[in-house]
């Protein structure tokens, strides 16, 4: 069976990568792409799109009322995701949103309407299996090793430290670890920083270099061991592939599951 | 509640060990040993035991008759510990068995007891916590990753290549993981061996240098990203942590349980 | 003061990235191409190339005689790469030879021709800093430690194993190292090839993983610890900064050297 | 030839180590201790020293004076380090000085005497040779990468952050390392400490987890790659190692040299 798909967003550095994954993969057929801009050309016939007999609507409700499909991929902003993914459900269109960014309330409406229509749906802020994985990992390690540090490695051009995933990691261990403060009681910090930041008692390191691209190791230590599970991303090509690995699993689904690790058997 | 504990193999390198765990746990408390020798003694009286008040049997079904015990750890020899566990079983003491080299016919024998007697019964091979971890993660990870390779660094003393865990990781990975051969299929090796060890596809790679202890990381690749599981165990303590564990664990169980990973949850 | 440039190979990947690393450096004016085609347009009127107002000439001998500049970028064919070398030593240009695959006898030839014009000439298998400087510190640790083993990774499109580089890095250790088989003397592999590669009593073990791009660590054992030299390189951005090096310090030669890490002092 | 050996200190762990370490060496030769106590016996007349035939004097001059020997093994306390030293320059003896903590004019002092009785004498902070290695690699990398960040990894029972040796390496880094400011000019720690600790533009992060011994990594970045050169420490073997090259080195010395690196050609 051939999976029918839409994708919302195609200028973007996202869509235009799933764009080619779809293309790529002989199950998947792209029938339209929602856009801001171009509509009522062929993909074909705009600059910078592929070379793609596939129509663009700058109307998502025009788009779903006249296409059909069976998924609908938003990589967009969350302004725009949440209505999109609100009518594609009313259109019985399972929606893959990769958009990240929408709120709780937004979740709990768009859970809500998946649920009355009856339609599948999955929302992630992480498409990286590899990365879901490492938390879920040290999420089940961290009930026997309640002694864990996390060592995040990022490009130097990046803002905020630490890492989204490296507090997103340490709040999936906070789930199952029993509480402690790490490290000695009376050690010292002879240069202040060097035992880096601190969440209920974990320790988080933020490393910068130029060259490197996103990384994060998690590490458990107890008595004469250490445990290490590690996730190294090299490219957007770790998004694509869980991707493409939700649109085959959304097709089994008849309610919203929020985050991929859910259907993660 | 203190757990009273009979351990067989006192001079042994693991027993020894298991009696200084024992002593410092504040819930556990060792009320006898059997030995192959120094029956009748007390502790105290051998040289090389420490300097404790606990009586020495030669015969364990004197011992587990004449001593009240919740728990029996063995820490000897195939052929010993599958008598000493039986007869432990018939008393109503819980066996928790590090024994190694325990057969099929056997641990199906014990299985069959403990039903009968309804008797907690902890059998396993390995008892370093983060290694059985590491070969669950693996197993779970290989669902999503079919492509991976085992690295296992030991001291170079060790004869056999590749190890022991390594081989067992790769078979629990081989129940999961969609079939595959890996590498590009027209891959040749310039000098033989470089791709190391193949089973069903996978490869595994045996490093040995002085000053290593005992390390394995299984690494697994996709588009754009890898994921590492990397256990390092430095000393025997990584043992003795997983029987405190199984002590614990055994007082909740009525029937054999094979292998740590079926009690850790 | 400004170098002035010509680079031969503008359509190659290579060659386009160095023309952006040109096009970056404020110290750098990039002045003419050499290209097998397109002689006599502007950079600017070839698709492909970026909308540059520089000459291209097909003849190198053309382009030597009437743009003045002071250093020649090579990034073609071995066959190419060494005529193009030999005029712009003729012409007192400054060769910096990033095509790999000259022989030892063209080596010779050019060595010859910079001695008598004076003029310095860079030529490099590997640009890489990172790689030349892990190299070099293997060499220097072997002294030291005569246990080793490389275990190098690459993406699963890789077709020999092991790496040239690997083979270099073990080439360069047994310039220093004490000869030595490695390993337990007694050691068997269960199952072939588990024990990796061997040259001289060394090891070396090629993994291969999708996601993995170019790695490379070489860890020494002695008693008690290990040191480890590791390179990961992302893209062929460290190729760049390697020839940006080059550029600059083949200014200050004035005789032909022979690898990167003759000058890296 | 054989070495004739005296070492100060032999029931500290040092010591006692450094006993077995000259004991396993055919070409060396124990034949004298100095302690605090025991003045007058054989060491194996002393309980908890190994059972040997070897003297133990109280007063170092003595012992100079009456025994024969090459090298003096140094592993007390720093005053005690410090006479003994100059006691053994006197003598004609060797020293080779593992105690840390002599001053700058004790140093000093020493130096003066051994030039005067043109006499080697070796005193280092840290005899793990590839600890040291990995610092004099760092400090040559840093000329070529100035962006550097060092990890360091130890047991949970250390008290101070970041460890000696990471301080260490920073300043050696220091040396060489061109002055920058690391890290995106606009980056923000959103839990403070994230950055790990700042030494001239440098970040250096200490994770203490229980079961880890001592590991310490240097990670360079540069563009489209990154350079790590990794030591790990499993435990007191490592110096032994050290002293045992200090030893034969020292034979051919005829000054004093600070630091081990400083006899690694």
């Amino acid at each position: 069976m051939t999976i029918k798909i839409i994708i919302a967003g195609p200028r973007g550095k996202m869509g235009s990568e799933a764009i080619h994954m779809v293309e790529n993969e002989a199950s998947f057929n792209l029938v339209a792409c929602v856009d801001r801009i171009n509509g009522g050309s062929q993909m074909k016939d705009v600059e910078g799109l592929p070379n793609l007999d596939v129509p663009i609507f700058e109307d998502a409700v025009a788009c779903f009322g006249q296409v059909q499909a069976d998924v609908f991929i938003d990589l967009t902003v969350p302004g725009a995701a949440f209505e999109h993914t609100k009518q594609a459900l009313n259109h019985n269109i399972r929606p893959v949103v990769g958009t990240s960014g929408l709120s709780n309330e937004q979740i709990e409406v768009l859970t809500q309407i998946a649920q009355e229509v009856k339609t599948g749906c999955l929302i992630a802020p992480n498409f990286a299996v590899g990365a879901v994985l490492m938390m879920q990992f040290a999420k089940m390690a961290a009930k026997h090793f309640p002694d864990v540090e996390i060592i995040e490695k990022h490009h130097d051009q990046k803002l905020d430290a630490p890492s989204g995933s490296a507090i997103k990691t340490a709040q999936l261990i906070a789930e199952t670890r029993r509480a402690k403060q790490q490290g000695h009681p009376e050690e010292t910090e002879t240069i202040s920083g060097a035992r880096g930041a601190e969440m209920d008692g974990m320790r988080i390191h933020s490393v910068r270099l130029p060259g490197l691209v996103a990384h994060q190791e998690v590490m458990f230590g107890g008595s004469g061991q250490t445990l290490t599970i590690k996730h190294d991303s090299y490219n957007r090509g770790s998004f694509m592939a869980g991707i493409k690995f939700a649109v085959n699993q959304v097709m089994n689904l008849d309610e919203l599951v929020y985050g991929l690790e859910n259907i993660l058997e």
